[in-house]
């Protein structure tokens, strides 16, 4: 019996929505994609506007971008702070009239990737999202874990520094300063990489065209990128000894630019390395749309 | 019905050997404390030779620090290395003509702790193990989680200055170098801090006695400390929100001298400290001794 399911992940700089059958949820029906607001009032009109428009039935998912307390707010959230302490699930359910379930973003792309991707049928699983910050969701055991308060797989804000660079959350050198969008501007900027004439700061997108068309500069930001990568991904290993890392998130969609690099490099940077056979790190089977995807299977 | 447990904890500078009965196993009945031999053949004959001294029965459990796979055998141990490779558990079953079961030391601490100590009933636990090196073993779901090699847990060597100083096992700036008894050397070098005359490295002991007789250097090294020891809490707490933070091994034995600091500077260290109202810090109580305690109790 077919089911409409629809799936929102809100991030820090876009939001995704996306409209699956329960019976085949990888195969995405409908999805719409929008800047994410700067406003709270904002966020939640565009939650309303794209459940209409992927044609909400019984059923909305939402993965937020941050620390969710009980399936209901957002406690903590460096790249969406309009949307801290505001009642989301609450607020969506009374306009909407329908049953609304509320999860960390990056979890929301491990149940995913553990219901229809690549973590299918693997018990101890990290799952990192690298957009504008950096996300994750982990499961040991065949389960998602998420801790006392629902915060656990967090590792955006894990110190690689503590005389780094400034982050959005008031603390330094946070794994996220380098290894996510936010990062790869910060590392370009490091190079005096910007736009040529606009002065702005460049953008994922630009910064691997111009890899691909052989530019160094932005080759040697991919690979100090493709470093702190491994350096985080090596720090989950030597906590979580996992068998799978998926690599979810925007960035996903750029792999090819420093998935084989990264893979080298955990291998030296965790601790036992060559003992560690069984370790694997692919990129999310649903790429950048797990986190909406996973969103909608919430329900 | 009495039944006698023998358990081995075998650290990178000292091995404890203890007796328990399995009715009270939180009571000690025999105490042994050695220095760990440097060679393998050594660390052996010395596991022989506690075990009979504390009356081995039927049942010994070996706690070995460092990366032990498949209850077998040491794979990685920075601080153990001679017993690397080493088929431990064979080796002492053939001598005694026991069953002989072995794990992680930190691991075995959180057994113990888990099921007669301040762990008891929490089901989100990260034990911390503060020797030479730091170990560490972690509980989510009320279950002990060893990962897919049987590594998870060992959050010594994850990074927290990729140019911080060299550490033994050949990375720089592992969470060790700077928070276990290995790290209290290094941070009373940075201050020119030795033993007067003998131009040895200062240790953990004296310079907790010359901590409480008010000498600044000394008070400034554990100030040092307690940061580092939070922000690798604090990565911890990022990835696994746990309920509960338990501090283990040879350190915990003058915890009055970092632990409140450390528990202030989490809160500011870890993303949303302020609304996690339910993480503790607490010492082991089975002190210095949970790890062969729970070794013991491996059977």
């Amino acid at each position: 019996m077919s089911e409409r399911l629809v799936g929102i992940d809100v991030g820090g700089t876009k939001m995704l929505a996306v409209a699956i059958d329960r019976s085949q949820p990888s195969e995405v029906l409908e999805m719409h994609l929008v800047p994410t607001p700067s406003t709270s009032d904002g966020v939640l009109s565009a939650l309303r506007e794209l459940s209409i428009r992927c044609g909400v039935d019984q059923r909305l998912g939402i993965g937020l971008a941050g620390l969710v307390e009980g399936g209901e707010v957002l406690r903590a959230a460096p790249n969406l702070q309009s949307m801290i302490d505001i009642p989301v699930r609450a607020a969506i359910e009374d306009a909407l009239g329908v049953t609304v379930r509320i999860d960390n973003d990056a979890t929301c792309a491990l149940v995913a990737e553990m219901s229809t991707g690549v973590a299918r049928g693997v018990d101890d699983v990290v799952l990192v999202a690298l957009g504008t910050g950096i996300g994750g969701g982990i499961a040991s055991g065949g389960e998602i874990r998420r801790g006392v308060h629902g915060f656990a797989g967090e590792p955006g804000h894990m110190c690689l520094d503590p005389n780094g660079p400034m982050c959005v959350c008031g603390r330094r050198g946070c794994w996220e300063r380098y290894a996510s969008g936010a990062g790869l501007v910060w590392l370009s900027q490091q190079r005096s990489l910007r736009v040529d004439g606009t002065g702005n700061a460049i953008t994922a997108e630009e910064l691997a065209e111009r890899a691909r068309s052989g530019e160094t500069v932005a080759l040697e930001v991919w690979a100090e990128f493709s470093e702190w990568l491994a350096r985080g991904l090596a720090n989950l290993a030597d906590v979580l000894d996992p068998e799978l890392i998926v690599i979810g998130g925007g960035l996903v969609a750029v792999s090819d630019l420093y998935l084989d690099r990264t893979r080298e490099l955990v291998v030296s940077e965790v601790l036992g390395g060559r003992s560690r056979g069984r370790i694997r790190i692919e990129p999310a089977h649903s790429g950048p749309s797990a986190g909406a995807i996973g969103a909608a299977l919430l329900n």
